[in-house]
């Protein structure tokens, strides 16, 4: 029997539950374990709530919560790929491609449709909502490592200069938090956090 | 020296990092831990966009994603206060509002009236918003809870009556999944899961 619409809404939501268990790099800010898609998914859509007038541009805010809600559903299958990993970089697109066709293929066709888009529109960062997005995706992440003495930096070996470039986004997306990402990777080679 | 807004919105986003912390009496659905504020208030904010098309008022679902996803805020100070429990929640509002009053002295003014009146909607379940927020609420815990076996029921001793008071928030605010409550209890009654 067809499942109906309802139902398959409820399975949907009932698999996303696994964004407890897909495990970032990223600790906690009070360094005690590994935060989850979920939590992560959830602080940055506080964080857009919270840092939305400082767009540069006009941004419409309930469309980038909606986007760093969803924007990480992929990795339920593809998992978290470690930003400062190469290798894994190297077959991400491809992977998590093949994870939103499974993932999606679970929801009705308009929902799956909007989801997917909202997703690929924050990959690209080709609009005013996804750039904002992309810079909360930065700013969350390196205000928790710096709480941390560097812990995702220690792990990957990371130089100033790759920060500087995984942190571009925020110099076009949310300028207004530029001089913290300065002072943060400042204070972090002061602190031997990071490498210069 | 007084703090930036900035300042002031930055400090808030990482105090409240500690939704991580605060964990929930439901687990995973997988049975493998407890869920955190933080993890549950982003599965709400996915059943509000998934389900909003059967709320039986009009709703606006982008206020109603904010309010899930402010609406535990206070628990960082407050803790997590079990339903089933009769004691705890004996002083729960005046605990809450202390809480209330210290988490919500961090932000910008404008800023913490907003989400606080949000919270206190949720709480008053006195709009077409707030009702839809507390059906959610009610039923993506009785999901997980019905598939790690009635974990939180078996930890209260509760009886299916109380389970039904529990979720009669479902039957108004989203009657749709109201025979999804009702077969949960009925097949959890009879796998032991829930006592009649």
């Amino acid at each position: 029997m067809e499942k109906s619409r309802l139902e398959r809404q409820m399975h949907f939501l009932i698999e996303i539950d696994q964004m407890k268990n897909v495990l970032r790099q990223t600790l906690l800010a009070d360094g005690s374990r590994r935060e989850s898609d979920a939590e992560h998914s959830w602080h940055l859509a506080m964080y857009a709530m919270l840092l939305a007038e400082y767009a540069p541009e006009p941004i419409d805010v309930n469309r980038v919560i909606q986007m760093v809600l969803v924007h990480d559903l992929i990795e339920i299958y593809a998992g978290d790929t470690f930003c400062y990993d190469l290798k894994g970089n190297q077959d991400k697109a491809e992977r998590e491609e093949a994870a939103a066709d499974k993932l999606y293929a679970l929801l009705p066709a308009d929902q799956a449709a909007e989801y997917r888009a909202l997703w690929e529109e924050f990959d690209r960062m080709d609009t005013a909502d996804s750039r904002f997005a992309a810079a909360l995706d930065r700013l969350q992440p390196i205000l928790n490592n710096y709480l941390t003495k560097g812990h995702t930096w220690k792990l990957g070996n990371v130089k100033s200069a790759q920060v500087y470039e995984r942190m571009a986004p925020i110099k076009n997306g949310l300028p207004e938090a530029w001089p913290i990402v300065e002072w943060i990777i400042k204070e972090s080679i002061e602190q031997g956090f990071l490498q210069p």
